[in-house]
């Protein structure tokens, strides 16, 4: 039985800390970058709206792959508060070393999103909205789910040590969630299963729906930890 | 040469037994979530009829991939109820450990829908219909070449000891030929290789397209065992 | 350095070779009414041009992929004469199993064709014809590309015994070499790569472009089976 | 910590740079075939703009992966300038070599595009430009992010001696980046992180972007070849 760990303030001076700090940060600012990038893309190229999302999802579900391929074996490329979150409940990095993680995240993401406001000649970042006809409480469900299915695979084939033949297909498999739950939950509660993915929108719009998709996060974490275990 | 299992009825009460219809349960119902709700995102979206039909065929392509693969080390990954009977007939699980799953599989494919229902504000779930100019007989045999297809698939690349090379590919290769028949299947017959997908649609349509279709499925188990045994 | 073998007639009643044509008449059965059948549905489903050919390219991506893959052990997974003699120049396979082989993939491609023809209510397999501005000899040679680049990743990705940290990821290598290759031949000669999957469409349609199509094949095999060598 | 190497001019008369060369430039010239063949497949069909992006986009992904991984035992498969100046600096291939490879690459992508411009009956083969908004340097900016993007997925999916349980896959996922990147820059800085692809374009049209594009490059891969060290 896995146990959350606390940890200590020294860990942020050991250099493994840092220089997995700086690849978190990298991983993250690609992965928002090219995500964030491709709706901006999309509104941009004015296409029929599936077909829009279509290229969202995508895009997420190739590059979610290869950032969290890449950052693996130093920071273990969670590129995402909510996956850093899930597995620090299920005892896989302490609280401390998740904290300073968030803040790197939510860096890179800000950071990604100003460059992509500039580069784009001043493009607004995409904002997630509720469909018309899905209440708050209906969008913080979608959001449970689809966040739960993310964790549940980040568990079951990165993090699951009977997954003996699937090694290394993990990161592949977590990005084919990715852009499944973007095609099926996207044009409903928005599929923001990353925070740090919408942060910077958070700022020009403090929707409702935004804040209650970080609220949303909170049941599942323990649930994805368990199944596997 | 593989022979049919009974198995008894103190299969239920073992850990390992209810651990996996606890995880089968799971991948079935995001299996679903993920599938039907990319179906009911495309009919909201209202976009031209091969752009849905190729987002629904990429999101079963990506989701299959990934719930076969988090499912596989603990229930095996079936997500599918003609996955289970196929493989009961190769004699990989038991007849009565068969029954719990299906029984498993359709609870979690009505829960799916039923959420689904609910989170969208009330669309309903796509219901398969027969394409003009394709009757009954024609459309129980495409029905029967797709699923034939997908179980040769699980046979040929997770089943098979001699797979080798492509071991912890099989998942990853079953999502795909799931993706290809949909888009070969699904603008004739509907491409419902999986019952437990349209159980809920079935609810709302008891049409004969659907019934003949979970008939359609007996002759080609007994034959997807056999050619790679 | 290999050399051409011929093989004897004794093969034909060996059980391997035997048990080879059934698994590479399925694959090829099935790879061709998998993607001839996504040809038909985006008629059927009258898109824009370049969607319709995008979903055929990925439809052809994914089963090649995955009938590469499920025939390799048994049958080597061909399902395209123009591979077969590829391997037969390189003496991976006899001149005479070639020729069993080339039957048997024409065969089932031809059962797979009139099937769709049936099941489809009576639509027509798709005939592939040279785009306005584009010469039988600018055909030929686009085919020419086409299919020495298909057999060089065969070659490179699945034959070469120093593919190493490759290994089993040559089938699915193929796939996506056929879905780029589409893409870009698809809209101007056809990107008919594979004579088995347009037999039938010959009998109605005796273009020239078509045989044209498969005299370019001639001269590329020799290439393709000398630089991996 | 790895070193520039500089090589001699005798590298030149080897056999296996001889043989390195050869497959390079089979390489390179398939992948520039299909990916700049896909473009004026795009252009010949007249779709929405984002369909024809996602589709340029997708045949990049898929050939990237399978040229990268053709090439990789014999050349490296680097398939494009920017990632033999990326190992370069990481001291992965020597300079003198790089030379050879550079001018290698620029011929076959020559080669394919004069064979595309004649096969495709005059068609011109695509031109990247700056969209409406974005000046010089965002464009240079943006190809600074995608080129890095780029870079450090070679680095940390291939060249990467810790890179372990991801043998292998590091061609695929390198596709994945590819085809990511320009859903996300190719409507706003065309996305050309490779030189190789677009050097006929150049001879057509000497737009500023173009060249402040490979001026673009300098700064990143220092950082890239850094990061996994």
């Amino acid at each position: 039985m896995a146990k959350i760990a606390l940890g200590t303030g020294r860990e942020a001076t050991q250099p493994d800390c840092l220089k997995a700090l700086i690849v978190e940060f990298i991983c993250t600012f690609l992965f928002v970058f090219a995500g964030v990038g491709a709706a901006m893309a999309t509104e941009k190229l004015a296409a029929n709206a599936l077909v829009g999302l279509f290229a969202v999802a995508m895009a997420h579900a190739l590059v979610v792959a290869v950032m969290v391929a890449a950052g693996f074996h130093i920071s273990g490329g969670h590129i995402n508060p909510a996956v850093t979150l899930g597995l620090a409940v299920g005892g896989h990095i302490t609280i401390f070393r998740s904290i300073l993680y968030w803040i790197d995240q939510l860096l890179a993401s800000a950071l990604a999103c100003i460059l992509l406001k500039y580069l784009t000649g001043g493009m607004g970042t995409p904002i997630h909205t509720l469909a018309s006809g899905v209440g708050y409480i209906q969008g913080v469900l979608m959001e449970v789910v689809l966040t739960f299915s993310l964790l549940f695979t980040v568990y079951a084939t990165i993090v699951d040590p009977k997954k003996g033949s699937f090694d290394g297909l993990g990161p592949i498999l977590t990005g084919f969630v990715v852009g499944a739950n973007i095609l099926a939950g996207g044009a409903f509660s928005g599929a923001s299963m990353n925070p740090g993915a919408v942060l910077w929108a958070c700022f020009g719009d403090r929707s409702l729906d935004r804040s209650l998709g970080l609220l949303g996060w909170a049941p599942h974490w323990w649930w994805a930890s368990r199944v596997n275990l």
